[in-house]
């Protein structure tokens, strides 16, 4: 199997997951989540997002959880910012990285950011701008790029589009995202052929959600088509509110499981990431959607 | 990504799913199961097991199950016949094909089948002669082949030598099995990769359980390796009582999606398979453990 030697993953639980609880999760449990997650060997930890506490009431307190975590040496902890203001809480929060967060889909980026895409790259732009100008690093999100809950398919010329006008604005990196879990792998990998034909391929990454059961062979679809960065949730955090049966992003176990067993590094001890989500579940009250978290921790048990 | 044009599916909930139900499941319900499935494009829905009604009482009904199947043109319905004394319930019943079913292992051999793997074979011998004797198509069963509950790992050397022997002893095709679900995709194709050098590649089946989320993972990965044959369960039915928090077979519903999404035909009308699937959820009083059939049940809910 052509996989790479190593493999980044970017822990996206404590921000696409926790956005998605139907509560709120008490500040300090966050920030033990975060801390927990970046002592297990992840290098990268999505922290929260600076999104107006109007849209997100469950990441209102994203400046007090920065301001609590350990912040492990040599771990990266980005955060979301959906525009100008965000960023200037960001900012003051003294934060190395930020994310925008933009869209394939015409009919989802005015849903979701009541802007057309053209609009949302306005938007963007001075937020990368003002972002690089104090030397932080900036990951873009291109979210839809295998369909989209109000318009469907989503043609790859708009994902390919989203991804070069994204990197034009100064984006070191683009994720992009199945938000409602719908690719396939061999979907997946003609999706990348289009894009790395147009944008460097080490500036990719995937974020795959399991809707549809198919989060892990998505990723690993896109690592054999060359991507060697992945964003998954410790406990298969997340979900998508407009993605009825919806699960949530691919769990970041069940990916190292995986990459472990192929021979691929990722940095991350299995048995304290398990550890991690199984107290984070605790604190939720309901068990990881993760195979693999299900699995040890049942073998624990005996 | 390189896979096959078009892929058989070996449909084994009604023998693999329902031998590891705890309740016994009536007759009517088994044939009803049958025959939706056979109804959904499947071309082989491995019926039932002619095993001891002393070990596997759930299956007791096998011969009533059968007779009263509707046998759909142009679909093989194999049946498990562990003895010589299974192979003649078999024949009795009108069957066109039968499947043995050993293991890699040593320690799961003597366990399961009371036998060291010589012996296993030796007790096969006869019931694949008489079988071919009898015109029957014949399958082999290989289990363990990426780990074992009870030794541990397996040395890809004894997954090698047993299925060499198996088809040596007269069976038509081998199906490998990772029973317990905890293979990861490099695994599978570095195992491939060996048997695939002592074993035509046309003759080889995979058999994936999902215990670790790896169950579609570890299929595509086989299907990148030449193997165009994988067993699946509609529902994801089974478990393996021997493995703690373990997960039935990979999800017939979450390979079909993988596939058709990836441009392979199945045959199979995904629509009328989450029929099926959940028809025999409610049989059986919970919902079915396939992330396709969840997604797809609930959109129909809308």
């Amino acid at each position: 199997m052509d996989l790479p030697e190593h493999v980044t993953i970017v822990e996206v639980g404590p921000r696409d997951g926790l956005q998605n609880e139907p509560g709120v999760v008490p500040t300090d449990v966050k920030v033990a989540f975060v801390d927990r997650l970046a002592r297990t060997g992840l290098s990268v930890v999505e922290a929260t997002s600076f999104v107006s506490p109007r849209w997100v009431p469950q990441l209102a307190d994203a400046a007090e959880v920065l301001a609590d975590i350990e912040r492990v040496e040599h771990v990266r902890y980005p955060v979301l910012v959906p525009n100008e203001r965000g960023l200037e809480r960001a900012l003051e929060a003294d934060v190395a990285e930020v994310a925008v967060f933009g869209a394939a889909s015409e009919a989802f980026s005015a849903k979701n950011l009541n802007r057309t895409i053209d609009e949302s790259l306005e938007m963007f732009r001075p937020v990368v701008a003002r972002a690089r100008d104090a030397g932080l690093r900036v990951r873009g999100y291109v979210s839809t790029v295998c369909g989209c809950p109000y318009q469907g398919e989503v043609p790859v010329a708009d994902v390919v589009r989203m991804t070069v006008a994204m990197l034009e604005l100064g984006c070191d990196e683009i994720s992009l995202g199945d938000t409602i879990g719908v690719g396939a792998p061999g979907q997946v990998q003609d999706l990348l052929a289009a894009v790395t034909a147009e944008a460097p391929v080490q500036r990719l990454a995937v974020h795959m959600h399991d809707t549809y059961g198919q989060g892990l062979a998505n990723t690993l679809a896109a690592f054999e088509a060359g991507v060697t960065i992945a964003d998954s949730a410790a406990g298969g955090l997340g979900g998508c509110p407009y993605a009825p049966g919806a699960k949530g992003n691919l769990a970041t176990e069940d990916l190292v499981y995986a990459l472990h067993g192929s021979g691929v590094t990722t940095g991350v001890d299995l048995d304290a990431l398990v550890d991690a989500t199984a107290w984070m579940a605790q604190q939720l009250g309901r068990p990881p959607v993760s195979r693999v978290a299900e699995a040890m921790l049942a073998k624990r048990e005996r």
